[in-house]
């Protein structure tokens, strides 16, 4: 039988899942070797989520992405001996301006994808170097990379473009937004399970340790709260999102900070972390008796308003508004705190609903519906993979 | 009888106005000097608009905020001979954090907003240099700061931080928004001819070369466009307005552009000149036929809908729109273009009263009622110096 491999390669993470190949792909397992050239973990579970494997890798057997899909490799091997790998499926975050559809990794593609590295350089490299590893360990196997950024390619100009020069945005200063895969995930489930919806005005709310909301009609997208890099919109776990330029040339100015210095305070000791001074994590800071890790919820949260109004005049008005992601599955304190006031844009939160886990949260009279729909962005690039087999 | 003199002291320019010293003060007359240091003008007109005066100035005459504060109180002295200026109102852009109210300015108070210089380096120094021409000139009278910042000072903690680490919230890297001058006219305004309105939710859009919008919930600001710097927001006349930051870093690294290179760009050939290519002036880009004008006008009024969108999240609502400024006040076509399509957030658009130039806009039948109200700065400031002279 047939299978497909998904990869999503971090700076010293890999992600994977063993999917069967097929139009709706089946999942077998999902894994995660952490702390890669260090000190390396493993851990495999089946798609009941149930632990397969887990534990510390021996030194230097995942000293990098090559080294890391080995070890991957030997385990899916050891648990699924049947399994053969037809297709690979890669998460690239940045297609640029002209990869706007999952697509068949040639060499020349790969060097299309290397000249993209000044758009993302904090991720695309990692990216490309799982596929060049992936190359080495599948030379017959299709690899097929899927870009956070092709869903949203389709925006109108004015919601592509900043005021700056024309030039700029000719040689790719774009508004290209993230999160593709999953928002690609929510807009095909919602078209599944609440079509009626799906036709109209939908805000999707991508809320994990990296956030953003999307603004789709039609299940397409039509604005997104990230732009050019994943910094901008809402505030998430280590990164500032929204952030006055003024800002940033007072730290270059007044305090001297270097290119490097920005973009460490910037993606590593902002949001979250950096207003609480406690975590990252939103489950510790709901736990925290910090006022400080208060303020950092409660900004978190007024800026996710702020962008639903402003996205909902993206889009001319709201239909439904639809939580995913880590914390937005997880966190129903946050979906009680952004639904709160909101009532002024035609939300009634039921939060009985919202504490039982249920998918629909908002009353039934609600005029917009407000949902929670777990993501998966893995079956979108395994859907993506099996398509290139299957054709 | 006794009179004050309003200055707002630009880097080639100095604007100022004569009004008597009185609770509702009366404008005698208004003036300008532009191109300080170069080949400067003066132009002098009476409160009914009617031009009293206007010319070049003798070479030397002008070459800096000392000799311009001398012409212009020549030309005062002819037209006026009766006025004795007992106060001086000074338009100064930043206050900081501690300055929330008007100041009588004084050898300390001087300092104190030296200290502000980095935080508006391109325009502070200009109104500092005012202040000290007006003191030197009128050693008697007192001198009033009016601060652009004051009217926000008073924002709650999520609309006045970044999600940036705690230090820089506390050494001022805040929201501090600016146009509050403008904004505090508008409110007292309010309160007399709509005080239904002016007790509710109010989104002020104040649209001139710079342009910004305020929230007011019973006529104190919550929330602003602008923040740390007169960049961010919506776009203007030659700034961005909003930009993600990783549009900064991108500039910083793959473009190799310095401070100074990255300011200019941002401050003066971007917004509506550099996305049009055209100009910066709201009037030429309405009567140009190139397409990249309709875009760069497009832009702008549709980061205006998301701005309000977004203020009415933060006040959990609207009741009001009030268009003000250059643009705000003349542009019929601009308010037109900014409520086409907002019916979602309440408004019906009434475009035979816009064109009309009437003071409100929208249906009688509107939810949201629109408004025109022409601003008056310079009048905040003179009831400021007024009071002090008064007290």
């Amino acid at each position: 039988m047939s299978h497909v491999l998904t990869l999503n390669a971090g700076s010293s993470t890999l992600k994977f899942g063993l999917f069967t190949a097929a139009q709706d792909p089946n999942p077998l397992c999902t894994g995660l070797i952490d702390h890669i050239g260090g000190a390396a973990t493993l851990s495999l579970k089946d798609s009941q989520d149930k632990t397969l494997s887990r534990g510390d890798l021996a030194q230097g057997s995942a000293e990098n992405h090559d080294g890391a899909l080995q070890v991957a490799l030997a385990e899916i091997g050891t648990q699924f001996p049947e399994a053969i790998i037809t297709a690979v499926g890669h998460r690239v975050v940045h297609g640029g301006v002209d990869f706007c559809d999952p697509i068949n990794v040639t060499g020349k593609v790969l060097e299309d994808l290397d000249k993209l590295v000044a758009l993302a350089p904090l991720h695309q490299p990692h990216n490309l170097a799982g596929i060049r590893s992936s190359i080495s360990a599948f030379p017959q196997a299709k690899q097929i990379a899927c870009f956070d950024t092709a869903f949203h390619r389709q925006h109108p100009f004015v919601n592509d473009t900043y005021a700056l020069p024309r030039e700029y945005y000719d040689k790719g200063v774009r508004r290209y937004g993230f999160h593709g895969l999953s928002y690609d995930y929510i807009s095909g489930k919602l078209a599944e399970i609440a079509p009626v919806l799906h036709a109209g005005r939908v805000v999707v709310a991508h809320l994990g340790n990296g956030a953003s909301m999307c603004a789709l009609v039609k299940g397409q997208s039509i604005a997104s709260t990230m732009g050019f890099s994943s910094l901008d919109g809402i505030a998430m776990g280590t990164r500032t999102g929204q952030l006055d330029p003024g800002v940033m040339l007072y730290l270059m100015d007044h305090e001297a900070m270097t290119h490097d210095e920005i973009s460490d305070l910037l993606y590593k000791q902002s949001g979250l972390l950096g207003m609480s001074g406690v975590s990252n994590d939103m489950r510790e800071l709901l736990a925290s008796e910090n006022p400080q890790a208060y303020e950092a919820i409660d900004y978190f949260c007024c800026r996710i308003q702020r962008e639903l109004g402003s996205l909902a005049a993206a889009i001319g008005g709201l239909d439904a508004l639809v939580f995913t992601g880590g914390i937005g599955e997880n966190a129903a304190k946050i979906r009680e705190r952004v639904c709160a006031g909101m009532e002024w844009i035609g939300i009634e939160f039921d939060n009985a609903r919202n504490t039982a886990g249920v998918e629909v949260v908002s009353t039934s009279a609600s005029r917009v519906q407000v949902m929670v729909v777990p993501t998966n962005e893995e079956l979108v690039i395994a859907r993506a993979a099996s398509a290139a087999v299957a054709g």
